[in-house]
């Protein structure tokens, strides 16, 4: 049973972004990559096959707040994890519950010991500690565990800040206890990923990175960011942290974002992204194409029988046109959320691709330029 | 351009079951069949890829009323018709609005002009006659278009049976008028069936069927069955009628129905089938399967890892298990309202495919006996 490797192959000469090769005992992941977010062990109305054969994800998110509560650790250890269970055979990672809890509100309460919660599903109560998260996501059989900490909302005062930043320091000792005094259930590696916090505060991100990257863990992700701020500190913060984590170790900018928040993260030396944007917006009706945003439900499409994206390519993005998908959408169809939720996915995991072909060609930052006015444009 | 075909290729020496093969502008039909139902253009949460490669599905049916609501007949028109519109190329059959302008309640007027009614959607006012309904079914594009009928409910007094039949008698001829002195659209043929009634008095439902056949359309069907009424009158009801209609033209049951009930109905000479039941149960957790049926959210399968149903084969009802499916029935995850709708659809496929085969083979009385109880267990 090895560990995970990360291969640096290639670094941009104009920014800091990398290609790399992560390996896991699910197979391999090439760097910079999206994950699709599968919260209850689904991707949301997408298909396992799809999920590799139209979108070609290499590695997916799952929740363990909502897996705790449905189907439940005990249905997940008889099945023999979450890859048995849902039959996604690539590489799982999934978060360690925390931001999950933090956002009941008052459905929760904090403490040294871990957060004690009401869950939203019957109101029963729960305890998740460092330890019993690690415990848990053992039983799930994630291929990479989060530590649990806790994601500062935005705005969020220096002194919150702090003291949260330090709690989730102490979180990460016991974190580490735990998972280094336990063994994987499956038979394959599991590896654990602290996470960076700090707020917009860079005395706190830089202490906190240096923390996080003396723990000498396999990856490194950085929290707390994309949750309401500004771009530009978002930016600032990962342009940040990405000089204090170690180079030769993934790092995992967690819940972002948009196309254009991906291809800066990427500039910025970031590996690994996870966001429910491409999904959660499908069902909405927002499509983000090769070609800029589109809202299909405007009357606009209502009789373009183009394509939804020809120049992306694969079945849905070729086979239905704009008008379809807006009648669909009108119409409360199940396949609405389907055919939109495949394309941006696809198109999503089309964007890491050209990211990593512009990486090894050495193009990089010109494109990302050009590609990030693009991609954000209103059609 | 050439008309509807029917090749009549044997008869079962034990029942009124017939093979055969009907011939469209979009290819043929072997029947008996069954006709996924879909309603909005879509059939609810399936893929058209998914319809054609694991359903294996020969003709769907669209619904006159949604697809006049919306889309829109100007938006089908502009797309040149619906297999344009929604990328389905084999058979469609389009019912005629009746049904669903009749199940309006107090939203409905009946005249003998036609039906005068308001939108489900927004209120409007509408009027569905004989004539305009040809219209909109020559726009639609369907390959096989039903005449504008009363569906009427059970249980129904003599008198009403009776008044409602000769009125579907008189509009089937203006029906038959404006059909037959207007061309199709978009450059196939189109078949005009009309709808035998009568409730279930015998009497009426000999008049109509032999009143229906003095038609000589291309292929005839049974309506105001499945509403409510025993099995056995259904079954009585169908015995009857088909004694009366033409041997060489295909007969359609209209909106039948469970498994057992399609093979009855195959029994009794019946060619073609719709229902929505595969797909509305299977959103509600009912699948059918080759052993019995499935209530899916029952705890009994939580911890049952085995295929939904391995002797049907087929994607995915292989590779997903009861215990997964199980979980995203209860997660309210819309993966759980596709799966189970490609499952029962594949199986209700697999059904008449198996019927044929018997039919073929010469023994499917012996078969029929036996699938019938078979198929009514509850697992």
């Amino acid at each position: 049973m090895s560990g995970l490797k990360f291969e640096l192959k290639k670094k941009d000469p104009q920014s800091k972004a990398r290609l790399g090769e992560i390996t896991t005992g699910h197979g391999k992941i090439q760097t910079p990559i999206f994950m699709p977010v599968g919260t209850a062990g689904t991707v949301k109305s997408v298909h396992t096959r799809e999920i590799k054969e139209d979108i070609n994800a290499e590695i997916i998110l799952g929740n363990t707040y909502h897996l705790y509560l449905r189907p439940k650790l005990e249905i997940l250890e008889k099945a023999g994890g979450l890859h048995k269970f849902n039959g996604w055979d690539r590489p799982i990672l999934t978060d360690s519950g925390g931001y999950q809890v933090f956002s009941l509100g008052d459905m929760r309460k904090i403490t040294e010991e871990g957060v004690l919660f009401r869950s939203h599903i019957d109101g029963s109560k729960h305890l998740f500690t460092p330890e019993n998260v690690m415990d848990t996501q053992r039983t799930i059989g994630a291929d990479i565990i989060m530590a649990f900490d806790e994601c500062t909302p935005y705005p969020c005062d220096y002194a919150y800040a702090k003291n949260s930043m330090e709690r989730t320091h102490r979180w990460l000792q016991r974190c580490v206890d735990r998972f280094d005094s336990t063994d994987p259930k499956y038979g394959y590696h599991q590896s654990l990923f602290p996470i960076v916090q700090g707020s917009t505060f860079k005395d706190l991100r830089i202490k906190s990175a240096e923390t996080i990257a003396s723990f000498g863990r396999e990856g490194n992700a950085i929290g707390g960011l994309s949750v309401g701020e500004p771009a530009e500190d978002m930016y600032e913060m990962t342009d940040l942290v990405t000089d204090i984590l170690p180079e030769d170790k993934p790092r995992y900018l967690m819940g972002v974002g948009t196309p254009a928040n991906i291809l800066e993260g990427i500039a910025l030396g970031v590996d690994m992204f996870d966001c429910v944007m491409p999904t959660r917006n499908a069902r909405n009706g927002m499509l983000f194409t090769t070609q800029g945003v589109i809202n299909i439900k405007n009357l606009k499409w209502a009789d373009d029988f183009s394509p939804i994206d020809e120049e992306l390519g694969g079945y849905v993005s070729t086979f239905y046109s704009k008008a379809y998908l807006r009648h669909l959408i009108h119409a409360k169809e199940i396949l609405a959320a389907q055919i939109a939720s495949i394309h941006n996915l696809t198109f999503y995991l089309w964007l890491v691709r050209e990211a990593r072909k512009h990486i090894e060609a050495g193009d990089f930052r010109e494109w990302k330029d050009v590609m990030v006015k693009k991609l954000m444009t209103r059609l």
